[in-house]
């Protein structure tokens, strides 16, 4: 009830020289040499990831040249003006359509994230009609990730987070979200907790996974190839392993959201 | 079209011994102190503010024993399940209501924020029946503390973001964001920058100023007093004035806005 991420100064950097993901490419051990050039990690550090460097190790592409749009997607296609097989793949990753108007297609996701076109995208991969899709379980990704970087961490605690920038409602602009994250808890909880007033906090779950996330995009910008930052300077219990459930925690139940549907 | 804000490497530390404020306080000079004693501020420096210490100082206070919920905030407090007299300074300063069902209220603000109650807020006042309400223009707000404390960056650049916790559709735990901003770009726009295979990035507008604003809330917490922090390491072009537009760049129009209504 009370798991808390925290820090009293951070320190957040970019990690370079990173270069071509493939698929199948065992990616803890391709990114290892960089981390290691930009001076290691420490217990307490976290790994932050674009999740786009995961799917294309996990083989999470496809070719649109491959792709045969289904009725449903021709359909969907004209509505919302996009290339009826790009929106055949989205609907592949899609669980439910969440808004569709010409423009913007907005869907929940197999793994639960509700995002633009399933978070399917065509920039950063590189060639023809290449697309790459959300890791099939990020969560899972991030776990993997973590457990190839612990030696480098002196076995931890050690913290990683994949990311992918979405768009919200009322607000302009994308933000870089925790879509995955491991060995550390992804939000904090105050709950119960009051201020020194005696007042309950009125926001008092933080989504600090995000915060970091969001963290990371500022020093690892959007096109120069800089998927991977490392942030010190944060604690948290690591014993509670029962707070460290994954970014699934930050998604709300979709019977208590007043806006998905 | 290409306002950036980035960096390589980020510093950001929690800036505490702020002490009490109070309504008519100069806040500015209020903070210099602190800021000094923290380390002193630099060019192109961000000072990142919770909104909390700049409405106390703006009086922007209202004792709940002294409202009368008038018939629509009685009938409105029974939808929701709050105190009527808190809903009736909940209406006050809202534009239109958002989404009412029990336990949640989401307005428009007069300021342009959708928000749960209107942004305000019983915690940290301390006392009685007092609430606090958004600053009235939280840009001018942080125009305002910037020039205070340009002397300490030596004349800048200098940017000051003022925060507020939000909650957001389809996520749990919420985010600080950006709801004032001085001196800097509120948002990194990369709209016709191409990847570097020719693809136009899918999410080419970056709340930048968002991501900066929840940096600041890994540092400040959210019990402990520490309503302040700075973060260095930042860079952008400061003289193209047009890109600082302040926070309310970051506001969808709801005309374009899918979940608003």
């Amino acid at each position: 009830m009370t798991a808390t991420v925290a820090a009293d100064r951070l320190a957040c950097w970019a990690v370079g020289g990173v270069g071509a993901v493939t698929a199948g490419a065992d990616l803890a051990a391709h990114l290892a040499g960089p981390l290691q050039a930009a001076g290691g990690l420490r217990p307490f550090d976290v790994v932050i990831v674009t999740h786009k460097i995961v799917s294309k190790a996990e083989g999470r592409l496809v070719e649109l040249g491959a792709v045969e749009p289904s009725p449903e997607a021709l359909r969907l296609a004209g509505d919302v003006g996009q290339d009826p097989r790009l929106v055949e793949v989205i609907l592949a990753e899609t669980r439910r359509v969440v808004r569709a108007v010409p423009g913007l297609l907005v869907t929940e996701t197999h793994q639960g994230l509700v995002c633009a076109n399933a978070g399917v995208d065509r920039s950063n991969v590189g060639g023809g009609g290449l697309v790459t899709l959300l890791p099939e379980d990020p969560d899972a990704s991030a776990r993997r990730l973590r457990q190839g970087w612990l030696p480098l961490a002196g076995g931890g605690p050690l913290g990683v987070v994949v990311t992918d920038t979405f768009g919200r409602p009322f607000r302009d602009g994308g933000v870089n979200v925790a879509i995955g994250v491991a060995g550390m808890p992804a939000m904090s909880d105050h709950r119960g907790i009051q201020d020194p007033y005696g007042y309950e906090l009125r926001v008092s779950t933080l989504a600090t996974a995000d915060e970091i996330a969001g963290m990371g995009e500022l020093v690892m910008g959007k096109v120069d190839g800089r998927p991977l930052a490392v942030v010190r300077g944060l604690s948290w219990d690591d014993g509670d392993r029962d707070a460290q459930t994954g970014a699934a925690r930050l998604q709300r139940n979709p019977d208590r959201d007043v806006f998905r549907w």
